[in-house]
């Protein structure tokens, strides 16, 4: 009996892999450091050696697998399960669908990971059951996923869902993207750092000043979240701040796309936990029309690292029934 | 036979209705001045009589209509078929549909007017056969909606495609609806106007000075486009300023909604046409990611005035179909 799904997580640290049984409960974990640096058939070594011990822990033999779910960073061509390219990987046009089912020997569909992560929670974490769910994930960068009557939704482009590259203050700073005053460039991990390092080059003090040493330096969310907590006043002021903008592009979205849940996750939502999350409800909530405001619950994400794994997982096992 | 629909359009200055044959042909019209001042029982008169006349003029019975579909602006309640409000008419918590329903004696849905409007150009107009449709109507306000898997999207809010209430200047601008940097506080032809009204008070010369005598003076689309036409550098700016914010906010939309298509129309888009658009267009594609960018086709509206009357129309029968 081929009922077991094998969700792998390919991320730019660590790749994560799990088997689920048929009733969608984890049977077993694997994971191994991703080592982007390496070169990409190194790297897909690496996926699949982790999918391997993941089934190994699980007890079962490969043909026991009805399908391999995967999902990583990057636009992905839904059509050939190609990566069409990664930010922090090699991986350039790479065939992983395809090389990934061949290893395998089964069905392998390929996601992009913030639409798996959102999906997990939706099937497994805080937002079973919603019909419409907007995910946003903060942390390095800020990346979404959008459920919408009950199933994931890519747009007829196939990459909606990039709320981290919404427009929320025009001519503000620069984004990675090369635009202005987008989401990310106002909210994310490096956006807290980068108004940090302005602030104490402008003279002001900080605990964090020590780590900002090199101008590639991130402040992780620990250090972050140590330096909230300590009372630091620089660092509070630019958490509070990425807070509300964070809140003013939801609130926005809110008014867009009317969910029935909002699902905050990602490093920096983790880090500072209820605090946070409770600063970008207020800021949400008052942008939003009360009646894009009134029902919807705005909440932290659940499955933590397991969301990717498991979403891959469950769209793989759908993809099947498709 | 019942396999006509009667359409209503209950706007702020007019009141529309159309019958439609089974084929989804506008077989008459008729019109109304909606002389919103009045109390709604007159008001909803009128609706009435402008009904009973597109009947009339399409030589049919009352009882060959299958259905009644009215569109009308502000919250509607679609589990009643009550307008909670109006912005211009003295409709509040009135039994549009119900009413409706009772006069003609035929079934009878309400949908909000820009949600008909958009699904009107989804059925008879320049977005046929597309999946995913981001409409906006720019005019006095900014108004939007969202076909999604070829249906009308309303969210699980029911208040779904507010695209006018997105941020896109934190700190901005004040907006009618108390928010600072929403779109229609940047891109409206209110706002058009306010910026003209600011820039002649601070002492720049303009030929519609003479228009903006009383603080509630508020330029039509006409008057802009001829003083825009005639080179007043003033209006030029003020227009052009507006175009590009109304293509960051698109462009941030095409992010998180990955639509086939989208489009423009309204009072503004109408004057102004295909160089106000192409504007429009390019601020759009300058924000969006290239995956969100490349396939989508960014176009004016077709049917004009009756958007509304076929959206709600064609909304009507498919409730029928339900």
């Amino acid at each position: 009996m081929s009922s077991h799904i094998l969700g792998i997580d390919l991320g730019g640290t660590k790749v994560l892999a799990a088997v689920l049984d048929a009733e969608g409960r984890i049977l077993a974990r694997a994971r191994a450091k991703t080592r982007g640096w390496r070169d990409d058939e190194e790297v897909f070594r690496t996926i699949i050696q982790v999918g391997h011990r993941a089934i190994e822990h699980a007890g079962i033999a490969v043909d026991q697998l009805a399908a391999v779910g995967i999902c990583a960073p990057g636009p992905i061509d839904f059509d050939t399960g190609y990566i069409i390219e990664t930010a922090n990987l090699k991986f350039k046009n790479f065939p992983l669908g395809p090389r990934t089912a061949e290893e395998f020997g089964r069905p392998t569909i390929v996601e992009n990971d913030v639409n798996a992560g959102v999906y997990g929670e939706l099937k497994a974490g805080v937002a079973q059951g919603a019909r419409d769910v907007l995910g946003v994930f903060i942390g390095t960068g800020i990346g979404g996923g959008l459920i919408v009557n009950g199933a994931l939704y890519r747009g007829s482009s196939t990459g909606a869902g990039e709320v981290g590259h919404i427009i929320v203050e025009a001519g503000g700073p620069r984004c990675g993207c090369g635009n202005r005053g987008c989401l990310e460039a106002l909210a994310s991990r490096t956006a807290i750092t980068r108004d940090i390092r302005k602030a104490i080059k402008r003279g002001k003090r900080s605990s964090v000043a020590k780590l900002l040493t090199k101008e590639t330096d991130l402040l992780s969310g620990k250090d972050l979240k140590a330096a909230y907590d300590s009372g630091d006043e620089l660092v509070r002021n630019a958490v509070n701040r990425a807070a509300r903008l964070a809140g003013i592009g939801i609130g926005s979205l809110l008014n867009v796309l009317g969910p029935e849940i909002v699902v905050l996750g990602g490093g920096v939502v983790e880090a500072f936990g209820d605090d946070f999350v409770g600063r970008i409800e207020r800021s949400a909530r008052d942008i939003a029309f009360e009646i894009n405001s009134k029902k919807v619950k705005i909440t932290r994400a659940e499955l933590g690292d397991d969301a990717g794994v498991i979403g891959a997982a469950m769209l793989a096992r759908e993809s099947l029934e498709g």
